[in-house]
């Protein structure tokens, strides 16, 4: 008995998260180049296939480092995506063909999240196009890309119930805790009652405020906090201590 | 430019849980058979090569069927393990080859949770051999799979954390508040305060107490209970609500 087994290349895709000045939850697509495709079809999550010899994990890294130029960034692997059929399109296929000079069948991919601040310089050293775009605006992508960004949302989700502290990851240095309301609300499905929201924020002793308030703003200035990762850490975080 | 990229066989490894009456928590393991290697270094996860046409969260759940004979098993796909030389061991190499009558140089696996109830019997239409061993006494077991087990009980910790309902997976139907201590405490890193357990159970409107004690214990018999999954539904889990 000689079973079919798959037999494939093996890819992964990140989907980079920034929290906009207009408290919307944006997410990183650049460029791909094929003939015959509209411009604004081109888009496409960042990824690479893995080498050889290494690691899915290590290829991720290689990914995000190659778009943004930032060394060290908040990675998380969230799902394999293995669908037989999700690059069955002709022009993924032909676009394959260019890319990695590799004529491919079936490729499963390793999605990532990961999170930027916004406002950090993005300097590829790959890609000519990089940029943000808000995530209920993402246009048609090629493969399951589109799938691929419908579920991390909900692993962001998770994630940040898990672990808050992620959350500190897509603000500013220093921030107003309605930047952080704006955030977690953004993440959240449903609408999060604001009164609930102070009062369990004023129980985290990790978030800390400073002694500096916004400037120029036309509604009332409000103090900045931030976040302090050493009394995170102390606190413990189970559902039952 | 033709970059020496991986291509590859895919595999799904499952690590499924259990809950024995001494209070440990059990994995179930399955017998492989190669010539010149001792019975007992012969254990390894339940686990397969996929289908060229499947994907593989359907190969997580064909492989749990046929290992337990059980339709529906939780199941929740958690990491991907793809270290270049997992699968360069030569003993491992040379079972594949007969197992799979192919031959496989480099293979990666996606790993599966699942939980079951000690109790239930297990019908394997595939497997000869299949039987728990408490997490404490895993023997040395090929390819990368003593880490997929410890990466695993992490895993674990954390999705009990995120949804504590999964927790009620490992029990019986009926439960003393003492068999939840145990298995909340076995699961936990950490030795966890009975008072405090018992402060947040009893908060917990979905678990709920049963018209029936325990018979034919040595100790005072305690009050069962049940997990009422619809209560728990209702219940907002989030961090702020």
């Amino acid at each position: 008995m000689n079973q079919d087994f798959i037999h494939t290349y093996v890819s992964v895709d990140c989907v980079v998260f920034g929290f906009d000045h207009d408290n919307r939850l944006n997410i990183l697509l650049v460029q791909r180049y094929i003939d015959d495709v509209p411009a604004d079809k081109q888009r496409k999550l960042p990824g690479s296939l893995i080498f050889s010899n290494e690691d899915v994990d290590d290829a991720a890294h290689r990914v995000l480092h190659e778009l943004t130029g930032i060394k060290k960034m908040v990675l998380k692997q969230f799902k394999c995506f293995a669908d037989p059929l999700r690059a069955s399109n002709q022009s993924d296929i032909k676009w394959m063909g260019t890319e990695y000079m590799h004529n491919i069948d079936r490729i499963i991919t390793v999605a990532y999240l990961s999170l930027c601040k916004i406002d950090q310089k993005i300097n590829s050293t790959k890609y000519e196009t990089v940029d943000w775009h808000p995530i209920d605006q993402v246009p048609a992508l090629p493969f399951d890309h589109n799938k691929i960004i419908n579920e991390s949302l909900t692993e962001i989700r998770r994630w940040i119930e898990t672990d808050f502290s992620i959350i500190f990851e897509l603000l500013p240095k220093k921030f107003t805790i309605r930047q952080l309301y704006q955030l977690y609300s953004a993440l959240s499905e449903k609408q999060i009652d604001i009164k609930n929201f102070h009062k369990k924020i004023s129980s985290f002793n990790y978030i800390i405020p400073l002694e500096e308030i916004e400037k120029n703003v036309s509604h009332r200035a409000a103090r900045y906090y931030k976040f302090d990762a050493k009394i995170y850490k102390k606190n413990n975080t189970k559902l039952i201590k």
